[in-house]
């Protein structure tokens, strides 16, 4: 479906960097949802670059709600939410269109529109795209938070640094999580806030960039949600992840380590805490089989090098078929893997409510049976 | 959809380890297609347990092909494969089946179906359940093949051992895939086989698994091949491999390697060669944007340590909601990651062609008005 | 999706009328489920081809389930069901398979297959593909049942003779449909029985062949099942129903009849009746804005005559590329409209419940939300 | 998906009657068509209000392109259209909002949507919703047309009053598909529309309203697009048009008059015309097996009389849970079948184009691989 995704919320996206406005349709929510707008216009504060270690690009990026939501409460009819474009130097993109940008969706763009993308500022492939993406998210990060369920992200890795793991115990989990709600670095080591920001004020120093590792964790997701095969919850967290720009791995759990290690050293032992079932270790990152366990759903997912910086690159030129140098001009962020942290919340929350729901549907015909 | 995906070419897969049949319906492939079913046979063949490294499980496998072909060409309807359950000890089950075992899905599914899933052999969770997926893929790797499409995985990391890296050079790399397919043990490397080996059987020894990482490449996509956002090429291939059971690891191009570098190590410079576009580098993995870019594909999946050992376990009973000592009895595989291979070949090869259909059909449509 | 519907409960037909064998995975079932399977079987049998009024193929046609039940329950994973294909003269179709049969789906078979096609009985267009179909069905209805919604339908008309009208009474309904289900002919007045197989014994003497219009009721599905817009009840309902081969026409409550009066004579008054809203008259069939109102939902479908018939007919010859005179012999229905009716019962059952299902996620998630 | 359609061209509506604003998002569009948005807007002055036999309510209705189109060309990332609401008397609304509308969708938004509903002027359900499916099918009609497929509809029958049929002459029914694209009242015979107009204007003189039924014909659609069963063409095109409010009756070819017939009076005899296969008759209406036949598909589809009307009617009232009678205030239509006519031919677009990429897709990938 391109650029609708979701089986019971569908969320499609739309809009340009450099069109009047970009946005975001949600189909399927529940009615009755209090909307919380300020919320909402948090969230998408967190996306936004701010101080030295960010593009100096200024947008309001005020969401306006235009339909589904009538006297505060989800109506359950299709949600949509504006985005209007402002801060607009299109011009800057007029002069460079022909010299694409390397590892910058410029030439797959231009292979598959035919040349009729709008290129000004990567135009429907820009990460302002994702502003609607967290609007969106903010609503199912609000109906899971209803729910008990919450999500939290911090910097795992960046260029090099090392963050804290998150903690196993749950209690300590939780408290790590709400905190990073409201963290203006997310990191659980301040020390690592630290030496993050002076790797990307290096880069910035550089002209170039840095990536990192985002770690994210949903906590209290019952168990039995998602399926074998095809629709397993791996399946449709990564499917949601992989569609933030840039995003270039995606792992559960130990992830990429479990290469390293044996059977016996990694599986997770079933037990009884309180009379619920609970996993000692959770390596499996609380999905076995493609359903979650009960543990906390825990999520690697790796940012590349923002790909424009200031330092000189070889490119080629659509126009004239040759090669070219090409220095990127205009503003830019030296990372995004701090404001890319919000982003990995809101598609995680969108992916989650989602398998959710699907939980609900299948358990919902089972009750309405038995009280026949 | 739960047990069917694919947009263009839809796959369903149906069947329990211990009941009478498993199978796969392929939907959606045009007509005429020579079928080639040696070939399918002998991509199952890859799949099965051989040797002292693998399971003593052994099943005839032989997938039958009920609908879809007529007079040795595809009809182009549904195209149905079922492969017989013939090798079957159900009675070893019933004896454990409160015991749940660890890393396996037999909580989750007890969850999930509220204890009515078979439970014998892992049921529906069975990774015998990729031997129809291996039948499909056969037949998507045939339609690749013929449009020079290729795709090759080799075992890129074992229980810590690593084999050589893909071949950065393009014909080199063509080499290595084709010597790929018929191999018995699929790496580039003849030593790292000898200490993969090793370390499968060390494992085997110890009533142990080891797990490791896949590298595949595909080889000629053309560029233009995916969509941005949420239909973007790597979350198209992550939600198949992400069907595959034990994947716990999905990246592409450099993965999380990209958290070391700056954006100037790592972008890929544009070039001509020849005349066509090509990147420098490939770390980005062939793709931009969520579109392919000309370059291979190559994808990084980590399957971890098969959960069935022979060493002791906690575990519960689900009966008698106590914790318990578990040793699984039976035959498995101390390693699956050999086994694993043909299996990423083919969902990777369903999962390419069915994005290479969706790129077909909007530029039929723009030729098709172009005609007029 | 093609050969698969269903959002919640998918439903993947295959096979071909001459092949080895025809079959249904049904995909999304809850788990612990009983499964009748002589009730099963005895929804086919209504289905087959039976005395004078029928063709003379007869076919075993036994439902054998391969996956996806356990122990006489549902599992929850996905339910194959396999018919064997018996009965087959295929080299009757050898001769003449190069003449098109008009109004069959020879030619648009031909074209949309390249030739490909398996044209033996009309392949995967043989009205034989839909006894996976009541398979299916079978099973939704019995979901339904134990809910307490019942679906029924009878020959509202057959060539210019007409049966009467469902009663507007709802006790009255129920007793009909009820009556209904073990009909050998399906209608509500005995006289329309003798009348209407008298047409069709007349259009058999005549080498000719009859069709109808079907009404069916679905009784007690409670009110707020649907949607707006693309997936309004009728959307769905259509969908399904138009799925059938030989179906012309689909309508709701009065149908095509709102075209002879005012909105004043149409309109549903709404009323309570014992506390419960209903509406006075059910011209609009128990859907309003695409959502059940909890009124019995009312659906006219037209079966065209059977395009098989005895007579002499004008074709082409697809090889020759002349027009031909061409009698069809082999066995053929002077009508299927009496065995259409099962299958119209059925596809209206897997429509109901799928969107049924949909209905109860979105409850499901508000009452979760409301606990906590 | 609810309020999203299409599986090439997906098309997603959103918006209420008296919110902000309505629009809709057309995703999968080719890149590169020119896109005119002078038709687009004289298709959405077909769709309003106009003289004595229409609503005095008036707005200004111009849609506005914010994504998906840069320098009048489709870009082929998500077009979405914006309409401004402007001519709004929410306050009519606020005081009759417990006295639930006959036939139209208060009572059955309520239950659905648990009181949460937009009432006013029928929120999401009302009528205006069809405005951006206008904008939204003028692009579909635009890009049919460059490949010469037209569509054109007219009132085949209002309040017992019939127009002629259309043409069977290829030629003949090319030219009134043409004329009707510019009738001011879409009849083929001008006493039908004088008679027509008479029965609209004497409903509008009783305070009661009228519907009808309108005959579309869609040319020159090659044979060979639509799929077997759940895709069928009739399926899809169904599944568009029951999504149009007030539709109740949908039919192809003779619809429901096929009851009458036998087979060898109704089955379309196949043959040459100037080296083309054709049928001598087109009862099919274009579509065999649920495919095209190249024939003009012709539909017919029935729009109840406006369940609004003047005279006093029995309801309910939500809040007393009494019976009251309702007079309904306000503006509304006596007839809406000749504003429906253009809303018919944009559904059917979108439908149509949707199954024609289907088709371009599994041909493309069948002359690649040739190619090869």
């Amino acid at each position: 479906m391109k650029n609708t995704i979701g089986r019971h919320i569908s969320c499609t996206i739309f809009g340009e960097s450099h069109g009047s406005a970009i946005g975001v349709t949600l189909d399927g929510l529940p009615a009755g949802i209090s909307i919380d707008e300020q919320f909402i216009a948090a969230q998408g504060e967190k996306r936004k670059a701010k101080g030295r270690i960010s593009t100096q690009r200024h947008e309001a990026d005020i969401p306006h709600i235009i339909s589904g939501v009538f006297e505060g409460y989800t109506t359950g009819t299709p949600l949509t939410i504006l985005i209007q474009n402002s801060d607009q130097h299109s011009a800057d993109y007029e002069k460079t269109k022909n010299r694409l940008r390397p590892s910058h969706a410029d030439y797959t763009a231009d292979v598959k529109y035919l040349g009729y993308q709008d290129y000004r500022g990567g135009g429907h492939f820009s990460g302002r795209i994702t502003a609607p993406l967290v609007a969106a998210g903010a609503i199912a990060i609000q109906i899971l938070a209803d729910m008990g369920i919450y999500i939290g992200s911090h910097i795992m890795k960046c260029h090099g640094v090392s963050d804290d793991a998150f903690a196993s115990d749950i209690d300590l989990l939780n408290k790590q999580v709400a905190k990073l709600q409201t963290a203006a670095f997310p990191v659980i080591n301040e020390n690592a806030q630290r030496e993050m920001t002076a790797e990307i004020e290096q880069a910035a120093a550089n002209g170039d960039s840095v990536g990192g590792i985002i770690e994210s964790a949903v906590i209290n997701l019952p168990a039995g949600i998602g399926e074998p095969f095809f629709d397993s919850l791996e399946s449709i967290i990564a499917h949601y992840l992989y569609s933030i720009p840039a995003v270039k791995g995606v792992a559960f759990g130990l992830g990429f380590g479990f290469s390293d290690y044996t059977g016996s050293e990694v599986n997770d032992a079933l037990a009884y805490k309180d009379g619920v079932v609970i996993t000692k270790t959770n390596n499996n990152g609380g999905i076995n089989g493609g359903i979650s366990n009960g543990m906390p759903i825990v999520i690697q997912t790796c940012v590349k090098p923002t790909p424009s910086i200031y330092k000189e690159q070889d490119t080629i030129n659509k126009q004239t078929k040759q090669t070219e140098k090409l220095i990127i001009s205009g503003r830019h962020d030296p990372a995004i893997i701090h404001r890319a942290c919000v982003v990995v919340d809101s598609v995680l929350a969108l992916a989650v409510l989602d398998c959710y729901m699907e939980r609900c549907a299948s358990l919902a015909l089972q009750n309405h049976r038995k009280e026949d």
